[in-house]
């Protein structure tokens, strides 16, 4: 027991508590017939909470934390310390990115072993704890070597790099009984169009991604495979820009049966889009899979990665979540990093434990909302004039048929309401 | 002949002339073995020159056009004009709305009678003019029965009006040897989520693209079928958001060897993109079609259309162009509006006029960066690694084999200079 | 009694309702010592509630509105119309712009004429009802001739027709016993510099602004004079383009003691702030005066003017406003429009009706945030550093003292947590 | 002589090079009557080119310098490849932050004595060199101790141990025969509203300019006290948010006679404006002082701070600055960086070398266009109804008088076209 977070006990659901609890989340409490935990299935992640040095573009480290350092001793400290937070928050899973967990060696080889080390002790730390992988993931972006892709770098020994890599860090998933594997590519884009040969970049890319899949057949993985989208930043340019870009690229590449979305509030907004827009889109194109649940500052045109705060907006979240069947395999993920003033082991502690009761409150308004029923039944309601069979049979028409029936039938379609407003009141009432 | 350019005579190649006169665009001149009108294949657009009022979200109608109404007679002026500006400025194409051509009927009968009659009017006007067709539209977002979309409406009398307004403007478009077809959805997408389905959407836009597809090959149509991305605005989203999620949208409907892209700068902007991006993305994907060449303004977050100016952003553009084997049915369309402010016909000249100037200074000077060949050899040198028969290999292996080499190799790959100034200043050379 | 609300009856505060009432908007309910209905002071504005007719940058009338015509009869009919929106709302106030009550007429007399008329028969409605004016305001926007502008036009003519309708408008202000004037000059910007003398116009703008502020003394009139700020749409740039700018524009012309700010969210978000920043600022320079509640998309680059929904959001407003001493002459104004597929007149009640309740709602919590404490408390600990008299010494001191303190004492100072997450986890315990 | 540029001569005016050399700009060129060399006053900045070591928010350092370290003796070092670069570069001036040119200290007085040794060390290195200082600054961002502010932050001591570290750089600053003395504030503003009381806030940055300008005038500086103002990037918000915000702050704490506004186009863009229209405002308020010529990628969201490229722009850019009347103590500095892939020395010199070309190309334009005369005749042309003696007459009148004269002479005053395609041509034939 190390005493990083010394005088901080496991928190406990109490809604009256002006301490350190759960006000809203109650692990236990059943919502439309599941227990809240087995909704929302939240994960902790290493990178943010436990290796990022609170640095920004215009200054650096600004968190003094006690496993800071490169050594195999600090690696087990900083997995102690992940734990203990795991147990305090009491959180079902976790996630890693290899170079999170492991301290760089001076080769591939030293790096794997050093992993393959600290993989051991983490799946030593499971055995003793609730908390399992939901997913892993390889850092393919920090090192210098990656400046320009990993994939899609125009040095195949980069490629090769990354997937030795991507191996190391499947074979670790499997391993420590992970749910899912996930793929996000900030370095998978360009900086400038000068340089780049585009369509080179995406079948590298295609390629790689089918290297993976075929991986994950041959060993056996039973998780699901999740790209992670992003616009940009750090590069201008993405390739898996967002849920659309990806479903296309997935179709290019013959993948849209086997990859899913590994969506981010962040990344959407970035985007230009909405969470539950993209989460809309990824239901209806069948490749949902799980969320990464820290927003953007909408007046920020860069990735702020803060904790979830806002009710409402999250209702939203889970009631396409809901609507979409709920998570299979997937998660909520926190992919969400103190802000870097906020230097305290409480604050740590604080931060997640208010973003699981807003994602409590969520969830809860999201299941009355669709329980109550009358969101999706007005919504039925607006499209019900395709139900009737001369609106189907005119789907499996031509235009030339539709056009004789518009004049035929002196056909003067009046517009409806949309009802936006009532719409957003409706939901109102449950957030 | 109508006295609305009273005064302009038809604009000459004349590179030191301080009045009206092409200082850079001379049609004949030869670029990369091809006239450069024939490079450029540009195309005046009815309606931002010839239909819109000059309204913008808090103000109304600027402009005082003798042909404002809702009258045949009113048509045919408008059309008299326009094949006027046509020949003053020696464009050998343009492109139309319906709705921009002809008054709307009390009855679809009556506007599609009304629309033949003046697409008859045109022919014959074409019959005395160098001008041809370049692409045809409908306009399916202006009216009220559009507001909430048109092949996407919860009413399917809607579609229907839809597929009849698009079986009469392809007619139309072959009747007049058009050598495209275009369509932009700019209500095919939602105001909220709260009131939209949108799997049923994209299924009912899905299936509606496939009848104009069907639809031209009944008719034996040879033109192209080309489709415009933009983001947002009017609505909050659009389906075609951007080539890369038409992409999608054409792998999953079937469509992707039916289909092309329409491009233009603002809707790339208002998508996160540069221009270039957008094209380079088409051809990579063997999508190209044409573009509208009209830009945003950098610091406005609506759609500005206005006329290009920046000869180093136009050059690259033309780069990309030509990289992608040039225009085949395509070409260069001028979508954009004269600012409000600017009431005199002079203005519709001088904007057009300066316009085909820039773009004129972009083709030459991306020819000469290709003749040139230093960016293209240094884009290959980047990737020559990748040539290697080991590199290929590497593609056809798996995971582990790529593993197995890096440790066997002792593989430790170095970064490269990405020599983004020094591109930038070769592409300075030439602009 | 017109029929056009036929069937909805005054809304009632019903907690439990389901059908049209308030839900949370109890005008009577105590908060923090004082009516509801007085804290908020809701208005409802007439230009996007009754003259607008539906229009966006792509698309014509949505909106069949009894009213709609260029008559004094439609004119009243309006009237007629908005006053009993109002009593069914029981809204204490509205709001209008010059051109949205009466019909433009054939000069700038007959204009005024049919304003004086109007203005006259509004009174007389005034009189069998509750609801006073909050603010009149002149639309120098709308017409072709404010295109370049209204007091910072090039044409000095447009000066004098601008300043010949603000006094009728403040004239009409007074006359209806109105509490505040505004300005907002949407076409008091440029489109392009290269046509702008950007010093010129700011110094007609400021001397406008002084001889309105004079006028008002001249005619005794006790309301405030506001004014609105935006950054841009639509014009490019907007002299009054946020809080900040407005400030330093009332110093340079001696005005920072007569004018006030009349803040919307829409156009701090356009403006790339927080509303509760613009607020913030405005309490902090002492200029603080009205608001305009409607919300912009996020995702959106132009003006959306959506009614508010946000309840967490909306709070951090109110809260705003209670430590800025709360509403003096100001209030709160819905500028917001239906969105222009919401074509029905219940859609118009459930706009505003949900709004009220939101703005309960923030307010309630807003009170309870600041009948709590702790977030003043924490905010005030985290400066009591300042409280000494050393560090009061040093204010008044010079760089020299401040840098012999540093090594004398050899100070050392130590970062501290600005624990974010836990502020934003007190906010949620209250929204 | 280090070896960091080895092969690298000084770079000549040669026109017709395609090796590293100036192919616009020619020092000593005259242009309207100056040399080049004393129009552009070019500096280099020390800090992206020799200190920065080449991070994002993803991704570690890039660069790997001989110098990178906290020693005295590689502070030396790195002044002494600074000066190289300098004398390649022929650039007339330099720039400096403290914490950039020195190791930081184990207290205050360590980092002073650091400080002043290398200043020394630099004054010995300019007696052998032309290049003199253009301006210094303090790096008041970096460290963890300006994480919540410098004059701004909660903390006193952290004030004082600003005002100690501003007092060394003006103190440094001087010494070395600075021109200037810039201040940015990347820290001054917040991250959330929560915590913040932005009144004091204010208050403590006013009060610390009016302690700079006062310590100014002790020690007898003759240069100018420059502010960069920025509106976000590192923080949520920044009180220097844009020319217009910090002309209205010199107006509240009585320094605007005192401070003039050192503008940088990147962050013009990430504030909403055009880098001319903050350059224009400047010099309309009589605050211009010096540029940053480093510009954004339009796409990004955050601080790019790329080398110019763009001609058009730039000529737009000293368009503004020679109507300003020329830089007096100002320059053009380049705050740009090298893109993080760009390893190689002679990317360093190639960026430099292909922006102080783009400035050349733009101010030959600029001038070009001021001596035509065109632009600014149609711009005098087009207020020249403001020249009339009863247009001045009414800016002394009221609102009365003028809407007394708009009924008597039945003005109906016509908009006229504002040009704005024309005089984007008209830019296009000099650039």
């Amino acid at each position: 027991m190390t005493d990083f977070f010394k005088g901080i006990a496991p928190l406990q659901f109490d809604p009256a508590s002006s301490e350190l609890a759960f006000r809203h989340y109650d692990a236990d409490e059943v919502v439309l017939g599941k227990r809240m935990e087995d909704h929302l299935r939240f994960a902790a992640a290493w990178w943010h909470s436990f290796a990022w040095p609170g640095g920004d573009p215009f200054g650096g480290q600004t968190f003094e934390r006690p496993w800071f350092g490169d050594t195999m001793d600090l690696a087990r400290l900083k997995a102690d310390v992940a734990f203990e937070m795991f147990d305090i928050l009491n959180v079902p899973f976790f996630c890693w990115h290899d170079a999170d967990i492991r301290p760089e060696g001076a080769s591939f080889a030293e790096s794997r072993r050093n992993f393959e080390e600290i993989v051991d002790y983490i799946i030593g730390k499971m055995e003793g704890s609730k908390t399992k992988l939901l997913w892993g993931t390889a850092n393919l972006f920090s090192h210098r070597r990656f400046m320009a892709g990993a994939a899609t770098n125009p040095d195949p020994d980069i490629f090769a790099w990354s997937a030795a890599t991507v191996k190391s860090c499947l074979d670790a998933t499997q391993k420590m009984g992970g749910q899912n594997y996930v793929l996000w590519g900030g370095r998978e884009g360009y900086e400038t169009l000068l340089n780049t040969d585009l369509k080179r970049e995406r079948q590298q890319a295609g390629r790689f991604l089918q290297m993976v899949v075929e991986y994950k057949h041959k060993i056996g993985f039973k998780g699901a495979i999740l790209v992670e989208p992003k616009p940009q930043e750090p590069s201008k340019h993405q390739y898996d820009f967002d849920v659309a870009t990806v479903y296309g690229f997935l179709k290019e590449f013959g993948l849209e049966g086997e990859v899913q979305m590994n969506i981010e509030q962040g990344h959407a907004i970035l985007a230009g889009h909405s969470f539950e827009h993209e989460l809309a889109l990824a239901a209806s194109l069948g490749i949902f899979g799980s969320i990464d649940m820290n927003r953007n500052d909408y007046q920020s045109g860069w990735d702020t990665d803060q904790f979830p705060n806002n009710v409402p907006e999250v209702a939203l979240t889970y009631y396409e979540v809901l609507k979409a069947g709920g998570f299979t395999t997937g998660g909520t993920n926190f992919d969400a990093k103190l802000r870097r003033q906020s230097l305290d082991p409480v604050d740590l502690i604080a931060g997640h434990a208010g973003a699981m009761d807003v994602c409590a409150r969520g969830l809860k308004a999201a299941a009355a909302m669709l329980e109550d029923g009358t969101l999706e039944a007005m919504r039925a309601e607006r499209y019900a004039g395709w139900d009737s069979a001369e609106a189907q049979a005119m789907l499996t028409g031509d235009l030339a048929g539709a056009a004789a029936r518009v004049e035929a039938e002196g056909l003067d379609p009046q517009p409806r309401s949309g009802r936006q407003e009532i719409l957003e009141n409706i939901v109102n009432r449950f957030v």
